[in-house]
């Protein structure tokens, strides 16, 4: 069992508002990123899949497989988009590193799994340089 | 005569957006740069200052003041800002990673200039690690 | 559960020197770090923790806090210092990379438990871009 | 216990070729990497080790030792070479991310247990900066 | 005027070779880059263009045309390619860095020039992270 | 006319103190970097020369030269030392970013140019991925 990872990046909007909450309330715990005309980032994922390596090919999963999946199943939905107006996850949940994790994970798991050969393993999202989140599925080792 | 820099950054939305054209045009022109609810960057800003060395110091210009006035001229107006929105040059010109940089370079130059003992030489902005625009002034070699 | 990270930076000095040694053996064993002048690094600091995505602001904790909390526990106190003569743990304690990281454990692993809502998963340092170590705690995993 | 890491480079060519298959399936699994020409990559190594932390020196392993080991076994065979060409491992097996991995952690899994104080715990090997593997040995956890 | 950068990469194969030498002499010059069953990198290319930004757009050029151009006229020639070996400038000089930078210039000149609009002003090649190469054509300031 | 870039690196110690001043002096005008037990950073160091393509060579200058030149005249006398207490040009000048600049460029000028074929053109010193300082000797051009 080996794991192979495929970064690939896009750039959305976003804000954190929790529509429960007064303005008041929302500034007080959000901070600028309460501004509801958005602000935005540069994000950069990581994919791993692990399964072993077809001794055939050498490899885990094509690589170029690989990046399709990402791209159908996430890039072409989150690029230059607004993720709370545009991205069907985060009409009722707020588009923070975490949950940008676990629904990364959600789009692909499925479709790593039905490939047959691997499965997902681990999903991290960069919002800047200095702070990203993992997300390893339910049943995922959360002790690093 | 020494060059001196300091990289910031921000994070903003922006979209590109032409007022006197039909939206058919807008998207002919600028694609999915286009798209009205905006999407957003991590911005590095690169600002570069040259004079003399003061032999009593060592330095050109204080790293933390020209950290401040980069602060205060900039950051402060454009991190987590929708520059088209929020930011009064881009009321009326298109946030383009080129336009940023003439924007930044106004903001700095007679504040540099003002505290005396340096000159605002070169202005960079990245929009991603991909794409970068450089300013020099109107009177800066534009032959790098 | 989900892991959120946070990357901060602190530049110090330090020095590898065993006192229960001679001058040769030191020299023997740690080469150029064992000169007492000292020598520095820009060190970077990964710091981990693990919990559940509270439903109502979509964190695992709040990024703005933790990053308070490693400046108020680590920057504030290894920042611009000579970790051998300033900092209390390496006066006993070589402040190798290894030992920076169990070190940066033991002073954040309460402050973040006591908090609530996560607890401290991993500690990664960067001595330069080629050398780092990770700790995560003496129940932690160890094979990563 | 505590993990250390060292990266290390590498420059090498190689292509994907499949000696069992007609010219038009390498082609049609492989595309351009099928290339008999060759072409290339720098690849970034991180090899990392687990053990306790010496309380004499602070070392898990001297990183020296660890650098030279790195140098003898894995980078005196593979810089500046034509995997496939030169490189033993690679006459039967294609030189993909995953099998460069385990090929690393064979080189370097006894040299690093005879050495005592520590073991072989991960290597990851990046073929650019969007693509890694990672192997842990046959007894490795693979999920992350 | 301003000046506009774009990256791109690709991964090639090369080696250095002078055939009016003999192999002791190419060995003795070249070292392990003689190898003649070639070896690669992953190169880093940045073009900048210059010219002024048109006021309907913001752009100096769009991004979107350099990068199909520098696609068109470099990358699809030289990416998984054996320099030596399939690219025409190099059957009769040696593709070090330089004659690199030289070469994309010579080929990417004419075409952003003919485009109208701005005019090719530096082109940078890294062949590491540590090597790079700049070229700003036969007139241009080397002066940096 | 092309120009040519390595870099290096090294890890130092320094602190910023005019022995004219008084403590309180120091204090107020270097802030942290005043403290006299010093503190460090790992220096990024880039080297550029200029010269004409060797036809016969494809070099400008021999890049494992260049790299022995500033090993020997730079790295061997800076890296793991202390700035203020072991380097001679810093007994009586602060090691700041922009006089490191100039003192590296003292120490190559002269060897650059005695080499043949080659003249230094810019050295640029990175303290930390934020902050760095150009030098291009006396007559220099210093609009960049």
């Amino acid at each position: 069992m080996i794991l192979l990872t495929r970064r690939a990046t896009f750039s959305a909007s976003h804000y954190y508002w929790n529509p429960s909450w007064s303005e008041q309330q929302n500034e007080a715990v959000f901070g600028r990123c309460a501004n509801r005309n958005g602000h935005g980032h540069n994000y950069t994922l990581e994919v791993t899949v692990t399964g072993t390596v077809d001794p055939v090919t050498g490899f885990v999963v094509d690589l170029k497989w690989l990046k399709d999946v990402i791209e159908e199943q996430v890039i072409s939905v989150y690029d230059h988009r607004h993720l709370n107006l545009e991205v069907p996850e985060f009409a009722d949940s707020i588009p923070t590193t975490e949950n940008i994790a676990i629904a990364v994970w959600n789009r692909l798991e499925v479709p790593v799994a039905e490939a047959g050969g691997a499965m997902l393993s681990r999903v991290r999202v960069y919002e800047t340089n200095d702070i990203f989140a993992e997300y390893r599925g339910e049943k995922g080792e959360t002790r690093i």
